[in-house]
């Protein structure tokens, strides 16, 4: 989309389901999503299903805008460490806005209690890209177990985005002891 | 309560939020609430000022059961890092039932996106006094920094339990080796 474009009624849901489910929770109605779009429900349901297949669309579009904000540029010359340290900076530099409610797609598998909700499975497939990245550069970086490392990262990014977001640990002087010491447990020097 | 008397509608208020709240989310409605306890909705009100009010009661009554099943005993004669592992081979063992969905009290604290309600205000009360312990523990093992350890282990606690509640992962072969490296970091043998 230019500047030039005006946005489109599916856009702007898209939008307004991204925003409120992140600040007020799945449960938003369709009511007030169809409000904060300026768009009618007639309108909605022509353009989606349902709310839960708006809500799964709308993470889904958020999905590459989420990886920019957290994953290093492919060959930017920072080592395997370094670039896995970079991930939890970011999430250190985010969680300090006041708006962060900790990672969206952890919150809504959270919130649905529903593996097989569309949006669920969305967030899933989305949770388990970071997953690989850690991976690859687990693997990269030498990891004596990589497969181990990807899931003790992926479990300190939860933890410590789910505990930023809700006001019970800043992640200063946290994040970053945590990730080195599992790193140097796993010989990712 | 002793097994002959009957549970109060106080009792099945709390019982039913509990569980309600647990497995479908805080959005649970007063209907489904009251229709779960077998309790009108006058009785109800009489009983608890808002909904709000009862699930905050109901997280409340649940604090000691739930210390309960993580805590080891006080002076059982585990070291302290034997102590420290106990609550986490008590979170792998409870995340292997069908019914888990993680930590009820973070669940609680990320749907509700709302640090000053009641019931928030209680989870993040509960949650506290695990992070005690773990400080408690961390200075008696003799932690090189027993503030940073502890927080260390909340942080590795909230996100084992939300992954393993959502099904991103088994806690199996991933929560041992974590804790593990993060006490041999801090020194504590």
């Amino acid at each position: 989309m230019t500047t030039q474009e005006k946005p489109t009624s599916r856009d702007r849901l898209l939008e307004a389901a991204a925003t409120l489910a992140y600040r007020e929770g799945v449960g938003i109605g369709v009511e007030a999503l169809c409000k904060a779009a300026g768009v009618s429900k007639r309108s909605m349901y022509q353009l989606f299903e349902s709310k839960d297949d708006l809500l799964a669309a709308s993470l889904e579009r958020q999905a590459e805008s989420y990886a920019a904000s957290l994953l290093p540029a492919t060959g930017d010359g920072r080592s395997p460490r370094e670039r896995i340290l970079y991930v939890f900076e970011q999430v250190e530099s985010q969680s300090g806005r006041p708006e962060f409610r900790g990672c969206p797609y952890l919150a809504v598998q959270i919130e649905l209690k529903d593996r097989d909700h569309p949006a669920s499975r969305v967030a899933h497939r989305i949770k388990s890209s970071l997953t690989a990245f850690f991976r690859t550069e687990a693997e990269q970086g030498g990891a004596s177990d990589p497969d181990l490392l990807a899931r003790q990262l992926s479990l300190v990014f939860d933890g410590a985005s789910a505990r930023a977001g809700i006001g019970a640990d800043r992640l200063t002087g946290l994040v970053e002891p945590t990730v080195g010491s599992l790193l140097d447990a796993a010989g990712v020097r």
